[in-house]
């Protein structure tokens, strides 16, 4: 259980990041005095006043440790979660998920119309990379670089579209555990990875001196998604702010299903002690990251 | 007209881009053994062997002004033609405009569905900015970021994105003259022009050296859409391998119905030769990108 310290120490972390991403995704999308409008008009309902922003928390706290300046820091954090919207967007659309609420609200294509959704996802992935590119980002162009082949990499065939593919042909399927966390270090764990080696790019952290935090991604990551599971099983609908215990419904083999929900927690729990481990070469300058990785299994949405 | 020789240059610049983009995309899309297969596979089924790859020539043309690589201009070629081949097959959708043909085959939500056309779709939006930030791209990270920031710029809702809205929202609407340039110039004139820049990225042509380039690349962007819109009135569906008059059936403006056959004609080859006078500077060495001028408005798909 994460103490009350560390509950108070994510929550005003995540208020403050909800604030600033919101005020960044506002700057970013201004309206256009065109028929565009309405575009934009999606991209701003999915993008503002929505969502845990965890991903731009784990980016920032990250970059916090090498001493990345916040404002930068938080652009980054923009442009993963421009993504991580993007994403939620085509998710909830009725070829693919079939979703009519996303944080309590209609989805977007129920709020506007399908062509509307389709279009305000591929504007708010074409963003993501529009922000990291942008001389705004960083001084260092290799930095930028990286950053973008960062992003791309968690995003395509090799990460998020590919694990949401392997989610999609789940149903009837038995998959097994091996599967079953491969897609979902895919699905969720990519997007989650990629917010802190950012933070580390950043911090100009060579790819040789990123293996403690990678370690923690991965774990956190894992842990985030049996987390998901547990929600999904015993979750509450209102708090969550979308429908649950859909996988049971379609029949597909979760870490709920495959492992029941006792060894589930324990196993989550676990990968959270594990990931707080890696983090110790940091000292209490980590102190962000492992009440995160606490934070990330006691959730309640 | 283009003169016979004219048409052979292009002809045999199409055929070898076509053979380089396909041999291109084969390797960044090896199928994988799991169940993204079916995502692999239909990216692969939009992108390779299909389409004129006038944007790749366009950008390897440009990038040949300045001596680059072709290997290197090659790939980026390939992101800039991955773009165009993902918004290929999200217009497509029935949401979007419910076409059954592309390239004379089934569209891919109709060979695969509708689930997989939107993933293969993102994922190509992912490949296209990896490719670019990619350190095989370029040795030099500057331009990495620049080519980076020039296609996300193009491709979303200042641009490519943009303007396939104010299309959607065309239906019923009486757009004149001036929106329907400015429509054009967003949804298909913004990555032909994102082709010759970063042409002249890869060239390390400063942006104060890229005007003519531009001029070149907008009058050819609005020829190219006036062509289209004839092609879509007098074309031949074999011939397009795609379903054609679609904007009078939806009542939506085009330049044709604004301005009359002969006249749109007349405006398109009158852009053509402007497009060619700007580059008079580059001489002889431009003879591709003048003989491309001229094949945009007298092509037949």
């Amino acid at each position: 259980m994460p103490t009350a310290i560390e509950s108070d120490i994510v929550a005003e972390g995540l208020l403050r990041v909800q604030e600033e991403v919101d005020s960044l995704f506002d700057a970013f999308l201004s309206v256009p005095e065109d028929s565009r409008s309405r575009l934009v008009e999606a991209m701003r309902y999915a993008a503002i006043d929505g969502g845990k922003r965890i991903r731009p928390l784990l980016l920032v706290s990250t970059a916090e440790l090498f001493g990345v300046g916040r404002d930068y820091a938080m652009r980054a954090g923009c442009a993963v979660e421009a993504i991580h919207v993007y994403s939620l967007i085509h998710d909830d659309m009725p070829c693919m998920d079939d979703d009519a609420l996303r944080h309590g609200r209609p989805t977007v294509h129920l709020k506007f119309d399908e062509a509307t959704a389709v279009l305000a996802g591929d504007a708010l992935h074409a963003m993501a990379f529009e922000i990291l590119a942008d001389p705004a980002m960083s001084g260092d162009p290799f930095v930028r670089a990286q950053l973008v082949e960062c992003l791309a990499r968690a995003s395509g065939m090799n990460g998020m579209a590919g694990g949401q593919m392997m989610d999609m042909m789940a149903e009837g399927e038995e998959y097994d555990l091996h599967t079953i966390t491969r897609l979902q270090q895919l699905k969720t764990g990519a997007l989650l990875a990629a917010s802190v080696e950012m933070g580390a790019i950043l911090g100009h952290v060579p790819p040789e001196g990123r293996g403690h935090l990678r370690n923690y991604a991965r774990d956190i990551g894992l842990a985030f998604q049996i987390a998901d599971d547990l929600l999904d099983c015993e979750g509450d609908e209102d708090k969550a702010g979308k429908a649950l215990r859909k996988d049971e419904d379609q029949g597909k083999a979760t870490f709920v299903s495959l492992m029941g929900a006792d060894k589930a927690r324990e196993q989550a729990n676990a990968l959270v002690e594990q990931a707080i481990g890696h983090l110790a070469i940091y000292g209490d300058e980590a102190r962000m990251l492992c009440a995160l990785a606490r934070y990330v299994v006691e959730r309640d949405r």
